[in-house]
């Protein structure tokens, strides 16, 4: 006989509830000072787009994804949610550079939306947590953006976790010069199933789609250097292109050299974000040269980003990004490059609930104290106290409700993780002091009034 | 011949550039805040909800304003776009209050989107930022949403402000006691066009939906009431419902018994209010009576708030709320009962920059200092006195192109807002010394490196 609505999410969204919450907005907040620290400022922009500004010119896979919104009063799909926060920022960029100026950073942060099947920490809504630096080409904003992944996670409370790092130009060039430029989707998509199928599957693919042997396990050495010698090896090995390719692939001189330069290029600007991030004070495990990283195949030309939690690798990246060539050519004629990353807010809450950060105390109240509401009569004076307490910065709730026992609210206060209660009756005002609890010590003692603030300070 | 999109927002739909929205960040930063500092804990909620949770039970005027999602692959809307943060805390209060445990208190901060006809200063996404108590029906939490808003306008920088309080049970006790409460709707809306349409024209209005003089206008007069002695007045007319209105009302003394008692248990809470507030150290002048505010037609059954900017009344109430009898009654059958108030941030900003509020400084870098990208070749040394400033709490970009002259490095700065200029080359270097530029001042010192970081803190 009820006619109630099931409360609930729908399928591939979730609700954020206290203690995963506190964590989350600790993690933004610190992500914020974070950027800032760098000069990167804020904007945001709307959660629906133009569907012409959202979409790309016709079938794109990534289209399919897109929510369609109906105008409010009418059955008009004209404009659609977000699927990521580059696309508007394209947008963005186009429309106000000429005022914003450049260079220009900035970042931005909010849920996303895309309509994949849900699964094992996939959800159709979540947050992403980007920083980009536009209107330059200067390797130093690459470089800089090694920093501030490293102070990113740094302040999220990480000192495990592995930046790796590429260059679309090695490959890039390594391709030109063997020859296989029109053939990198093959070589990558190939390539990338190596932890999957193994070597010999990896270049029979390659193989079957018309590219030699020699070349194909060229490419493959190739992309499995890495650490500390990577591009030591590399230039050891470039070489091999001049003299035994070469001849072999019957590639015309100007492919070679285009790809050598290439090559020579994301060599220098690897070595310089190493030397750089090194003599800015980042320890040098932190950064590790991966030639296998690639990270989009079209979108990316220059220093790539993944970032991994030693402790967790197998949850993915949880920072990625890197350099392109022109982020609003679909939009303005005007040429931006630029590099960013962003942070992968949920997946790395879901990682830092599997490796109990401390972060996720399960604490569910961002207060520490709870302030007994004995007698009601007295509310002026708890509050009182309480915006005491409030004005040294300590967070205090006067529990709400005059009818509950004294017992009900300590329970109230140990469920959600207060770390001390305040007590004050009628005996305790006529002596003019205020009884203070330790939950977790189960420790008590009368504190007079005008020493209070200083002594919760000290114990909170 | 292009074939560009052209790069626009949705007519409704708004962009933050990085002046506005460093100014927004820091509301909500502060919000946040106070919100913490009284034990309120954050949760969210997905922008997207199922229709069944999100509509009325038909036909509601507010359902057509609601934005209709289709599913990814698909054509079919069974999802829209939530129109406020309250039916969605509804539906999650339903479905993890006994998790949750009560009382609950909740802040939540987002978008909402509406589809109605955009204006000056209506858009059809906003922000809004709750604050709730929920479960219990004390009037401490009344209490307490009073301070809080106090403090949250405090804590955004505003002195002069004014909350206005009310409370619905003077109004309906009011007219239970007078036999209209079921002409509340007809005698709110006419009160409500008082300040348009005069007072002889609201008495025609209830008279001619017959409503009698003598009830209309003792009812005009009460809602008149306001300031300090609002109350104390209100006791002084009350026996007129009992000499006066009785006998020509002929109402059973049933109603006028109910009505009264509803009338003195308002008065008693606000008379709590004003004691507490003040007793906590609020001043006197921010807390108004009015007994002519509204808010809602049902869904308010107790105290109501609003706050105006003394500087700025005409932008109407940039923070409103109140008491409501059961949140949830749609999704539980678990009564949760409740009190809140809502900061709508996009006219709070709309206002700031208007009032020419200080965060509001037109500066478009959350960074103070800027360190000048002179040798290419010294970028990991620009980078290792940046990264030393901001280990000092001190936001510091470096200069990310290597290619401009000094010149249009100090240009970029002085328009962005910077506060001060660093610069080093080859014969600082070898000094020892960074250049330290104030830009608004336009005086240089050289400073010995040791000592960089002190005097850069002394002077942002």
């Amino acid at each position: 006989m009820s006619n109630l609505i099931t409360p609930r999410t729908l399928s591939g969204f979730r609700d954020y509830l206290p203690a995963v919450m506190l964590a989350r907005e600790e993690v933004l907040r610190r992500a914020r000072e974070v950027y800032r620290s760098y000069g990167f400022t804020p904007i945001d922009t709307p959660a629906c787009e133009s569907l012409d500004v959202l979409l790309g010119k016709g079938g794109d896979e990534s289209d399919k994804l897109v929510y369609r919104v109906l105008s409010a009063r009418g059955d008009k799909a004209e404009m659609g949610l977000r699927f990521d926060l580059t696309v508007p920022f394209a947008r963005f960029s186009a429309q106000y550079i000429n005022e914003l100026g450049t260079p220009f950073k900035r970042y931005a942060m909010g849920p996303v939306w895309r309509g994949e099947r849900p699964g094992q920490g996939r959800y159709r809504e979540f947050w992403q947590c980007d920083f980009d630096t536009i209107g330059t080409t200067s390797n130093a904003a690459d470089i800089e953006t090694a920093l501030v992944i490293n102070d990113l996670f740094t302040a999220i409370g990480f000192d495990k976790f592995e930046i790796r790092v590429n260059n679309r130009k090695l490959l890039n060039g390594l391709l030109e010069a063997v020859g296989l430029r029109d053939k990198s989707v093959i070589v990558l998509r190939a390539i990338d199933k190596l932890d999957k199928i193994g070597r010999d599957a990896v270049l029979a693919e390659m193989t079957n789609q018309e590219v030699s042997l020699l070349a194909a396990r060229n490419v493959l050495d190739f992309t499995q250097l890495r650490g500390a010698d990577a591009l030591d090896k590399l230039e050891e090995v470039l070489p091999i292109v001049e003299t035994v390719l070469k001849p072999r692939l019957k590639e015309t001189k100007e492919n070679i050299a285009g790809g050598q330069q290439l090559i020579e290029e994301g060599i220098a600007q690897l070595r310089e974000l190493l030397a750089v991030t090194k003599a800015a004070g980042v320890p040098e495990e932190r950064i590790k040269i991966d030639l296998s990283i690639a990270r989009g195949l079209d979108y990316y030309t220059g220093t790539i980003y993944e970032t991994f939690l030693t402790d967790l690798p197998g949850i993915g990246s949880v920072c990625s990004g890197g350099r392109y060539d022109n982020l609003a050519s679909k939009y303005t004629k005007q040429v931006l490059p630029g590099v960013g990353a962003s942070l992968g807010v949920d997946r790395l809450i879901a990682a830092m609930e599997e490796l109990k950060h401390p972060l996720l105390t399960g604490q569910t109240t961002p207060a520490q104290v709870l302030v007994v509401n004995f007698d009601a009569t007295r509310l002026g004076d708890y509050q009182r106290i309480a915006r005491a307490l409030r004005a040294a910065c300590v967070n205090v709730e006067v529990y709400p409700d005059t009818t509950k026992k004294i017992g009900t609210q300590f329970a109230y206060a140990e469920k959600r993780g207060f770390k001390l209660a305040v007590v004050a009756g009628p005996a305790e005002f006529e002596q003019g002091v205020w009884k203070v609890k330790d939950l977790a010590k189960r420790e008590e003692a009368a504190v007079p009034e005008a020493e209070l603030v200083e002594r919760i300070k000290q114990q909170v």
